[in-house]
């Protein structure tokens, strides 16, 4: 059984506190673990940007989970919410509460999420340990340029409204694992299981759309809700063609009803809804190709109250029923 | 029962974005609730001092707690980090892990909070709201000038060292409640429940500190662990006059061993320990009238390996067995 404090130092403050090749600048590397706070400051015409996640056993994943998957989760649910920003990552915190302290569990959970960490050069500069009922809960900082942030609030009537990536295999594998529904084959029993459990947050997409798409967000919740956001800070409905929202071979195999439950209010995709004027269909092709994630147009916005008028592939009015996720409602 | 966002939007966003009459400059104000992430940044030629401290349920507060008290002294522990740094509040944010949605106690925890906030002009800009076991964590940011931010590898040879305050009555707030000893009148028993739930955080001794006192930090797990951070970051030991450390007059009505364990090994007192040169002693009274928090010198640092040398009042070596806070060793 290991202290609190040796526990800290041997799997977070010693990797914490290894230089990175990239910050070749000292006095711009945050001051890490050690004090009681770390030190950073956003370089000159930035702003911070700040978000928070909280996951919690049983509710955020299974208690089963593999270890590093969930490391690399609990940081991309962050890293993904900068994205949506157009923030690159600079540095976390990370707050922990663990009924035990597991030497096997913590050396895969830091290893997962560290090696997410260092791909996007994002250090860790503090925390907490503390023993409870198992929690993490990391505090994500990232630098963008000041007026640069993609916001929620900033859609125009004429935008196109496009996604990232496929979505609905997380949700697709969240309802695998609850035996609501089954796979024709082991492979894609695999593909939606990885889908849940190693998100990629889309950080240089949101970089790169910075300055070209109007209004953005991360897709955490289902597209339905979070579309939701961007319509109701913005003032504007949209029309979606409901079968044009990307989705994997593998979703497919499902009935209509669970693959669209799936794709249009799954949760846990991670990825990014945006709206960009038509101008910009070019740019965000090559944007597309260059980041390589895919970049799909699904709709359009328009003036009127804020509302998702569903269509199908040939334009007819597609009535659906969604349930969107809530942590007091949804099980 | 209230859905998530209902809860966020009564509870928290609400009183979040109020702006507040000390932020005259609206570009300054942190962009709060409602997209994906905060925006902040620190002022020109300052760094932004992060903290985060995680709040357990039957760790580090007793399910009876008065929602008010909890609420307070979440926040009050985080602001304790940044006057222990030398930082001005500026932001803070919130996620909340809670069994069920109940509105009687979010109501009392969120005006606990915003009492404290509203204090110190410490705006709420984020958070995450989900079921789960009761838990809290807040991370906090503040403003401190560039070099100026108080650090633990700071003390020097010489050095006076310093406690702020009154140290023990939160430990003996906690022995009471788990019947480790009893008091001798409800006057008392009050007093220390006070300790233990309202925590002071001394934020503007520490911003008076800057540029005076050489090495800080504050008081979370008791005086004798927290001063071995300062020793062994600054590698200096400490001579120090068990007596002489302030205690309230109600810990004296405590055996010896008892006040002792409570006055220089108990955690929750949020009171700053810091050293400074001789030459800083006029300085520090003045600090400490202007502030109206009293600081006690209690010993001195010296070259040496790291280690508390604990005197008695007649300058004569005392043994101690004291045992210092560890989130999982200590009951």
């Amino acid at each position: 059984m290991l202290s609190e404090f040796s526990l800290i130092d041997r799997y977070f403050a010693r990797r914490a506190s290894a230089p990175s090749p990239h910050h070749r600048d000292e006095a711009a590397r945050p001051r890490g673990i050690g004090d009681d706070c770390a030190l950073i400051a956003p370089p000159a015409g930035h702003q911070l940007a700040i978000s928070t996640d909280m996951l919690v056993e049983g509710r955020h994943f299974f208690p089963d989970v593999d270890p590093r998957a969930l490391g690399h989760k609990a940081l991309a649910v962050n890293l993904s919410d900068l994205a949506a920003m157009g923030a690159q990552p600079h540095a976390f915190t990370l707050a922990l509460a663990l009924p035990r302290a597991e030497e096997a569990w913590l050396e895969a959970f830091s290893d997962g999420m560290f090696a997410l960490a260092e791909h996007f050069d994002c250090a860790l500069i503090g925390g907490d340990t503390t023993s409870g009922p198992l929690n993490m809960c990391i505090t994500v900082f990232g630098n963008v340029p000041h007026h640069a942030a993609l916001r929620r609030d900033a859609a125009q009537p004429g935008d196109d409204l496009y996604v990232s990536g496929l979505l609905g295999d997380a949700h697709a594998g969240l309802g695998h694992a609850l035996s609501e529904w089954t796979t024709p084959d082991d492979a894609t029993a695999m593909q939606w299981k990885r889908a849940l459990e190693w998100p990629e947050p889309r950080v240089e997409l949101g970089i790169a759309l910075r300055g070209v798409a109007h209004a953005a967000l991360d897709i955490s919740d289902g597209l339905t809700g979070d579309l939701m956001h961007i319509l109701k800070r913005s003032n504007l409905r949209a029309v979606v063609d409901a079968d044009a929202v990307p989705c994997s071979d593998a979703l497919r195999n499902l009935p209509d009803a669970a693959r669209r439950q799936c794709a249009l209010a799954g949760g846990d995709d991670y990825e990014l809804c945006f709206t960009a004027p038509v101008s910009a269909r070019e740019a965000l092709a090559a944007i597309a190709k260059r980041v390589g994630v895919g970049v799909t147009r699904i709709g359009t916005i328009e003036s009127g109250a804020p509302a998702i008028e569903w269509r199908d592939t040939h334009g007819a009015p597609l009535s659906l029923t969604l349930q969107s996720f809530d942590h007091f409602h949804a099980d």
